[in-house]
């Protein structure tokens, strides 16, 4: 089944064979390559997705051209099924930033299932939830961080919080896209990495970032912040 | 009863007799003054709160002391409801910041509810939903928008965005907590607001904003933002 991914995710948990079958029955699995715009913001929404491998962005474009990133997601994440309470439109673009798999599903099946399914319902509620937290995280952080501890944090949520020390951490995607999702300009991205280097001696090599000092970076980032280091409960940057 | 103004609330549509009998079993009605704290980020929660007059702010601290504004509420509100879907833990800190009426309530009635209804559920879906999309919307604001296109944008909101040409707007609460809404230092805050009065000819008198045109105040403030003026779906500033 082309659909056996989706029964391992915690937002499906619960759902019953029947509705994997109607799922299997419309499921379509996709290649496409960096670049491709699969919808655009208050298009009508058909379809969601999960995402196999690759990297999809999402965003909003304002009226004088500029682009807001709304996220950033990989592997095991799935866009565009919030539609189904947005009136049927997207409310984000969708862009394929790195060469992906991608699984096409309809919304309609989605829909039934939570009006008819509570426990669908429930997970859904919890899902929710979390991405209210994370966004509300967000907001707090671009209220009152600085540019280096926004870059910090982003660095930090890619780590194993649990280590201490040394770490050599991989940006999982380029500086320009790690930039946008920050909501930065480049220019602003650069002097603020550079900040950060100054203040916490990380090294930065192309994609590559070495940290002598885990706890040297998370004093100085997570001092703006409600939440104590190791964060929990919060869906990792990526 | 004392739960009736619930029954008029979306989030609350078609949920039976019963499950109002148990609210008001428990509910109580409590003035609160100026300064009161409702409850602390973290704290266990059993109760969730419904505002019949008032304001309430809610709020997380972070390690070095700085407050960050979640939201400003108002009467037909309620908050602390999400804690349900939290591990019942509260995820932001409440205090009264406008001498208030406010209905206490049991989380363990909701959650008990949300498990069983499926309409419940799927109405609580919604208002996530439309949480998720103010958040977002915010998120974007701040990463785009200038100080000052945030005032504008702030005070659009409070307007019948329908009328044209002059208007006179009433700020909800006083400019300190305007600024702290809208995560900005007083500093910044009267800066950015000295220069959307120079860009968009608004006056301000106190507690009172006169804009002489508002599609001027539009032009400038909504040019950083995706969605085009009047905005549509969205819950209102105050």
């Amino acid at each position: 089944m082309i659909v056996n991914n989706l029964k391992h995710i915690a937002l499906f948990k619960g759902c019953g064979p029947a509705f994997f079958d109607e799922l299997e029955a419309h499921a379509q699995l996709q290649s496409y390559q960096k670049g491709k715009i699969m919808f655009i913001n208050g298009e009508p929404a058909e379809r969601f997705y999960f995402i196999k491998s690759g990297w999809v962005k999402l965003f909003r474009e304002t009226l004088d051209g500029t682009q807001a990133v709304v996220d950033i997601l990989t592997a095991g994440h799935i866009f565009g099924e919030t539609s189904i309470f947005e009136d049927d439109a997207y409310p984000y673009s969708a862009e394929i930033v790195g060469s992906s798999q991608i699984m096409v599903l309809p919304n309609s099946v989605l829909k039934t299932e939570i009006e008819n399914n509570n426990k669908l319902a429930l997970n859904m509620l919890s899902f929710m939830a979390r991405c209210r937290r994370q966004q509300d995280k967000e907001i707090e952080h671009l209220s009152i961080q600085n540019a280096s501890q926004r870059i910090g944090c982003f660095l930090l949520r890619l780590t194993n919080q649990e280590s201490a020390g040394a770490v050599t951490i991989r940006l999982p995607y380029d500086k320009t896209l790690v930039a946008s999702r920050l909501g930065m300009q480049p220019e602003t991205f650069s002097r603020a990495l550079a900040k950060l280097r100054d203040k916490t001696g990380i090294r930065v090599n192309g994609a590559t970032v070495e940290v002598d000092n885990l706890e040297q970076l998370s004093i100085y980032s997570c001092a703006a912040c409600s939440s104590e280091f190791p964060c929990k409960n919060l869906m990792v940057a990526e």
